[in-house]
């Protein structure tokens, strides 16, 4: 398990983050001091990965706390205010995961059940929340693998798209997670990585941690996937998700929908696999807010102009699977199929009950 | 209309060919002199699209006996077996369209009516029909574009896929040559490109002879596909082939088949648009052969390691669309519409009549 990528550094008020937008050419650390720099690590993709982020955006709470102790802010009376502003602006980082507002509401949550308090004793407490929210994310990465792998067959070739592994969360993964899991369950498993355009999360940074935890990985362009479904080798897709909304229509990275109408095409079962975290009950799918991000993603490469000067591009950077294209859930509480309007509802009740 | 990319130079034995692994950065002409050279350039995609490969395979057989004529050979007894070999060689440069040999064919078909002759009496002969295969496609694919204008309606936005365009042809072009037709009467037509993973033949070339025709471009990712027709930014899709079989499967660069499934989810038309030419009444589309070219194209981008090293790619440089989900062809000799057991047929009748 890759599991070096979000981290503290021991001793200090710093996080390091393996900066992704390098590997795996470069293996350099982005380092954060407070909210600003966590709030330009996730906006620029340093760190990506609905719950990657959302553990970032975690200690992104405690470095800023830390950041304005440190300022000697604590006995101001504005501290609390400035710490307010800037939690909101981690929550705001990107739009389309719901983990981001998920952690710092989280965080929230421990801020005002301990109020009143003084900066540097709420200091202390998000660091130990952040170690938790950062603990949790990986153990229940490991039960929601050992979940999805028993949907997976000895001899299965797992097509996924974008990155939902190790480096999109704490560590361990959530569709990698599963292969990772039928592995170790000594199954063979074969992984067909989408490049994923425009940023290649698939061709660089699956293909890196799969080939890390030895795990047998080919590369294929995204618009290969219906002749890789036609020649028969893909067995299922596993993919995860930045936001799930209570009808199940899901957002994860462009082409997922696409991916999703094609497994249907070809009968193949398609699986999102997700924390009960990606679940935001008071959205339905046409209400997730989409991100759009610069055309120059597109247009440009390493520096390198593709298209003509002048010409524009599309750059959303997330779609939206209907629920109807996606075969089950897999998530660390067990398997949610269809029909979801009854099995997601019972997940809310638990969800619910839990928090 | 783009017509400078695949052009004889004046009084000499030298064919230009406008390099488009360069574009739209650089334009650079790559020389041929011989068999060899147009073998390398079409090979190693300085020239692609298959109209385009097929009008510079028979530019390639007449420089060919004009070099043999040129090193003296034409006095020799074996002129002949080696132009064959050259002829053969040109032919099988790249497997997938049918162009290329079917201007090899045309060539030696001029050839044999004529034997008896010299080596310099061909050459002459040869110059000629290749002039004459040239001025056909553009003359063909303007009638081709009228055809297909008719299907385009006032306001449309087009996507296409890979480059069939001005580039792919001798000029003005198939798909985009519908395009270009429509405008021309007056139509505002908008243009989506996909990118075309592995060589971006959409992001480049596509993109570059739209914005020089004034028409406007936009480009997007492969992946994006489904969330633009889901958005209602598609109203058609029209696509070049390289190869059209009996049963009106088609082969075309890797994606096209993907597209063609989601305009069918999303109710959007999905046109081919081809000369008569491009049909391999020989063929079904199961026996299609497909190309695979090197994984670095796919592993690579301009000389920058994108996947780790050791990580493997599929790269299957074309995909075959079931007839089943293409809404009609277009070609000079009009629309051909399901059911394609009776009109193609008929095609087949007209071409073999022709012929």
């Amino acid at each position: 398990m890759l599991n070096y990528h979000i981290r503290p550094e021991p001793g200090q008020k710093r996080l390091l983050l393996l900066d992704q937008r390098l590997l795996p050419g470069q293996e350099q650390y982005f380092i954060c001091r407070n909210a600003d720099d966590v709030t330009q690590a996730v906006q620029n993709m340093v760190v990506r990965g609905a719950p990657a982020i959302g553990v970032t955006a975690a200690w992104g709470c405690w470095l800023e706390a830390a950041h304005l102790e440190a300022e000697g802010l604590g006995e101001s009376r504005f501290w609390e205010q400035l710490l307010d502003e800037a939690l909101q602006k981690i929550a705001q980082a990107r739009p389309t995961a719901v983990n981001l507002a998920w952690a710092v509401e989280r965080m929230r949550k421990v801020w005002q059940k301990n109020t009143p308090l003084q900066l540097h004793a709420l200091a202390d407490i998000w660091r130990n929340e952040a170690e938790n929210i950062h603990a949790d994310d990986i153990e229940l990465n490991i039960k929601l693998g050992a979940v999805g792998a028993e949907l997976l067959t000895d001899g299965d070739t797992v097509m996924t798209h974008c990155n939902a592994g190790s480096l999109a969360t704490a560590g361990y993964g959530t569709a990698l997670g599963v292969v990772y899991a039928a592995v170790e369950s000594g199954k063979k498993i074969r992984v067909i990585a989408n490049e994923t355009r425009p940023l290649l999360q698939g061709a660089r940074l699956s293909a890196y941690e799969l080939q890390k935890s030895g795990v047998e990985v080919t590369v294929a362009c995204d618009n290969a996937c219906a002749l890789l479904m036609q020649k028969g080798l893909v067995q299922k897709v596993v993919t995860g998700a930045d936001r799930i909304a209570a009808d199940g229509d899901t957002a994860n990275k462009i082409g997922t929908h696409g991916v999703a109408i094609m497994a249907r095409h070809f009968g193949i079962p398609f699986y999102i696999a997700a924390p009960c975290s990606t679940f935001d009950f008071r959205a339905t799918g046409d209400k997730i807010p989409l991100e759009e991000r610069p055309a120059d993603e597109v247009l440009r490469f390493n520096g390198t102009q593709i298209s003509p000067a002048g010409v524009d591009a599309y750059n959303f950077a997330f779609d939206v699977t209907p629920a109807a294209l996606i075969s089950a859930f897999i998530t660390e509480r067990g398997i949610f199929k269809p029909p979801y309007g009854r099995s997601l509802n019972e997940l809310r009740h638990q969800t619910e009950d839990k928090a």
